[in-house]
């Protein structure tokens, strides 16, 4: 089924494929009377466009956003806010190949299994592009949390890790991976470089902490804070894992490792002190009023120049190239998408605690 | 907010608490026609039931379920099926401690910092009891998609892998780990007495594998089925992490190792070879037909005997030890209820994709 | 599709047949720390049961509520609340008639052209019996919106109306009919002992109240205020018609005359005064702050004692009559349901209007 | 709450206002597969469309519709189809008065008593213009459901209803009434036209039919067929009551004669002749293969030019007259409004109905 709406009650719902003449988002109970323009969206757009430095895909996208609806003399009216960013290098190109046969590790066989056909310029709705709506819906749900700070960042791309030692927030913007530690940052231009020279490509973690979420968001079972995250980031295009806190790790630990302990608030403070936060943020479903943090892993992008042995529609063997203007490591551009996935599921949230707690 | 149903069309809702008379599901959508009595649910509540080895708690619940309405003449009639389990052995003891103090890593902080109030008693609504009305919905789901079969096993406990070399479906059921290394199994009885008896805990991974899933099943973005199961994982008592296929090794793969290369289908079959199986069973959200597989992270339960420095609900220091009966390890028993909820999903999307594709 | 849950954020999922071991609803979304017992749903309950008066069915049902879960120290915890109703009555006789043919005008042909079987027994899932469910998840709902009071009583039975000019609301509860004009209920005496006692059946119009309902719940489109009362009026068994306010007669105005002209709030009041409520309560989708008024027609039973032309399930032509216990006026008991919905829409949207204003 | 979608797996999300840019509707969950084009869509929008006569507003608005995603060589792909219509004649006007004062009947109160403020330019959220974007999605739902025919037309004006007798269904597209009836629609000249020339309004009743639905569409309880369609109906603007067949007048009719017999099915039929349709093609919410029929209240237009007596935001006596261009009997176009949530419900339930029955 196709189900192109996400949250409960601040909902958004994405349209477009990588070709067509437009993609966008409609963005349905959203507060009233928020400031927002698009200028306030823009930004967020502009971190994930493409084309922007050589380790990503050369496609030129301005990605411009319009908001079409739902905002009056610069505030939010309450009714559904449409986005629309238009498509506008949409490369003609060949697609002989794609329309023919199946490229491994992308939805083309899944889609044909499904539906019987498929768009095949540029991969259709399975096309990573679909995720700027997100980006253009994450930036009105970040309006609607002001009280809450979203950061995402690359913690690894290709088994190469960050320093947790050398990290600092500030570094992020400073470099093209969205790489908190500096030297990490200089390791990987080398290491994204020969993998886009070699047509080859690497996967990559992202790791997103949100601070400032109040203690109480989240539902004690299928709307579990950490649930609806873990569907928000797995939904994102070439996801193949999420984590929260300390994730996999925890069940390495023991119990006593583990708990994270609990002290009085400080002077000033109204909220208890954790003298960790293996938990990520978040109890039986609910936030702890730590930060909220995810930690979420991209699969090598898809697209490689070496031949791949794959089949025809027909059902005959033959081997595929995917030429073209791809991503070396689709990870880096989902820094801003797991940011903005983020931001969504805690908007949605947040009207859900008031809606039932007042 | 609340939100105890999950599912699209083929729907299920819990209810109950761990000390509370009873606790159920009520599924809603079930297909007509299926034969379905409570002999076909009880096998699979006997599997999680606790009190059958040492290993797991020694809370007696016979965990009999009933089924009220929605079957008729032994065959289910397309309304909703109530299934009803009592609890019996709610033991009376002094929850003095637990009502007054927040036990570290459970949910007594955020139930209370949500609602304001908490049913204190053995945890309320997050008590993992609640994954009994879970197992017994899965057995119904398991019914609507008889083309599907879905294995759960242990294959980690307190970091302690099984070797894959050394893999036995048929040892599964040999042994109180659900592992399929009969070696493995061995080895966890000493680990896991071990931390029974010392007041400690560990923690598991669970896999899953459905095979006989049908290319097809699934979605393009927000329903997508490896979303779902996310969700559906992460919303299990005690989960961190969630992976599908080569989950977060696929972060460390060139896109040439990660690529799931395919050949023509074989003779006698009508679905293409795959090569590998990196993706799980899932590309672009949709089912290639290849066996589903996904991995989920437990943490050691949170319940221990060691002091554990942590507040009062009035905000004064204090320590807790958490006595009583638990789980040394809820990942055992996390794998009859990975399994449920894999049966929840695949049901789910079964018939999303006949709506949508006929 | 099946989906026996009502409700966005305040919702409710019932189940049970008429001759299954019991039925009951699972209250999803409550608002913590209601007070909340079975004494506070059991009164509403009891108006809506059978045999109490010889205008209703001899069906001799206690419907007894049990609270399963959700409430803890008489108050609401937040977590589902489950509410259970044993079927007593259920009187063993010989359905051959009605397994074999199917009754005009009740569910017995679509159920089997739907389902391709179905449970005969007492209407299966299409009794009436849903109802107190229904009933009992409206008692929850009341106590959610303290601010509100809901009367629903019959404003015509068999065509003959209740005169406005007679209207005294201390008389609902003073007839078996919840009949508003102590003149009309007597008149009703004799038309409805006579259609029961020549095996016939009366249609009946219900009217519902809801003042007390602050200007703003509702919403602009789909989930407007009236379409959520006409979806749930219309649900009920027998149901055919819904109108808000002057509802079809409305129609039949000018602009001028439907017009609700506006004044300025008297001394005393925070809210305008308005002239008339031709609107019913509700503009734009959205209360104003005047009482919410619906009505809704019923149709005459379908249990007839007059053989009346039919088919079996083979095909074959054939005579039907629905011996048995059946209420010679199926609106009358249609009221307190009316007043549930209206209870339970209301509960919805108060907390949808939180969850988006705040 | 916002929720400006509608349905459960045939799902549109619409967007826009009266005076913004453009107004839109996204449609999800439609089949594969399906021929569709901008020219399919068209012929419905211009049934809807503003200025064809002196008996509608002289709003000049081509309406013309844009694909923007969702449909690739001339088929749809079973991903979302954004359908976008721009707004071409806001006339630059002085808002000032609808500004400061609310127009009774309208939603100026409510919209500023739930948000706080309002786009007052032609009503915002509230004009009647959203039903474009219903009509366009509602023509994408035909094409999902070509076993079906549905007309819709209007049987009453100001009262004045159409004479069954004259009934001809190739009248409806002869006369700006969408009247089936010729002598009526002479006699609606007159009316229509006066009403007009004093600046006063009149309501409307429209009906609905569609034929071609098989039994077994719809659901037991909460997706009834019937209470689907009661919601579609009244969340269209100035609609204030809903019937399924003989609806209120089932209220006045005994048993015996509301019953609809039944006879076995007639050669060359599969499908069992009932001998009346009082049930309007739906039993126990399920379609019993008979013609769906609906009926339709419609207010008369709340925009008159008597001044009427209101209150500004401040809560000041003031009088208003609604200026400007607008419909004086919004029933009319309200025709083919209703027609489409037919056609999107009866899609809706389609999909559900195969999801569950296969």
């Amino acid at each position: 089924m196709s189900f192109n709406t996400f949250g409960r009650v601040f909902r958004f719902t994405t349209w477009g494929e990588s070709h067509g003449p437009a993609l966008g988002a409609v963005v349905d109970g959203c507060p009233p009377g928020i400031a927002l323009s698009e200028a306030d969206i823009q930004p967020f757009l502009d971190k994930r466009r493409p084309g922007t430095s050589k380790y990503t895909t050369q496609r030129q996208e301005p990605d411009q956003v319009r908001i079409l609806s739902g905002v009056f003399e610069g505030r939010t009216t309450g009714t559904p806010i449409s986005l629309m960013i238009e498509n506008v290098d949409q490369r003609s190109k060949d697609y002989g190949d794609v329309a023919k046969a199946y490229r491994p590790g992308h939805a083309d066989f899944t889609y044909d299994a499904k539906y019987g056909f498929r768009d095949y310029r540029g991969g259709g709705r399975s096309s990573a592009r679909e995720t700027a709506a997100r980006v253009a819906a994450g930036a009105v749900a970040r309006a609607a949390i002001p009280e809450v700070e979203i950061t995402a960042y690359v913690s690894e791309i290709g088994g190469d890790r960050i320093d947790r030692d050398n990290f600092e927030f500030s570094q992020i913007d400073q470099n093209p991976f969205f790489c908190p530690d500096e030297a990490a940052a200089k390791r990987w231009e080398k290491l994204v470089d020969d993998a886009r020279k070699s047509g080859s490509s690497l996967g990559a973690v992202v790791e997103c902490v949100a601070s400032g979420v109040p203690a109480g968001w989240g539902a004690p079972v299928y709307a579990k804070l950490d649930s609806e995250l873990a569907a928000a980031m797995m939904s994102i295009n070439a996801v193949k894992g999420v984590e929260i806190g300390a994730g996999f790790d925890a069940a390495r630990l023991s119990g006593e490792e583990n708990a994270d302990r609990m002290r009085p608030a400080m002077e000033g403070s109204n909220h208890p002190e954790f003298l960790a936060n293996n938990a990520g943020g978040i109890a039986g479903g609910i936030s702890t009023g730590q930060p909220v943090i995810c930690r979420v892993a991209f699969k090598p992008t898809s697209s490689i120049l070496t031949p791949v042995e794959t089949i025809t529609r027909d059902g005959q063997a033959t081997d595929i190239v995917t030429k073209g203007r791809h991503d070396p490591c689709v990870g880096i551009r989902g820094a801003p998408v797991v940011a903005a996935m983020m931001a969504l599921v805690l908007a949605d949230q947040k009207l859900l605690h008031r809606a039932q707690c007042g």
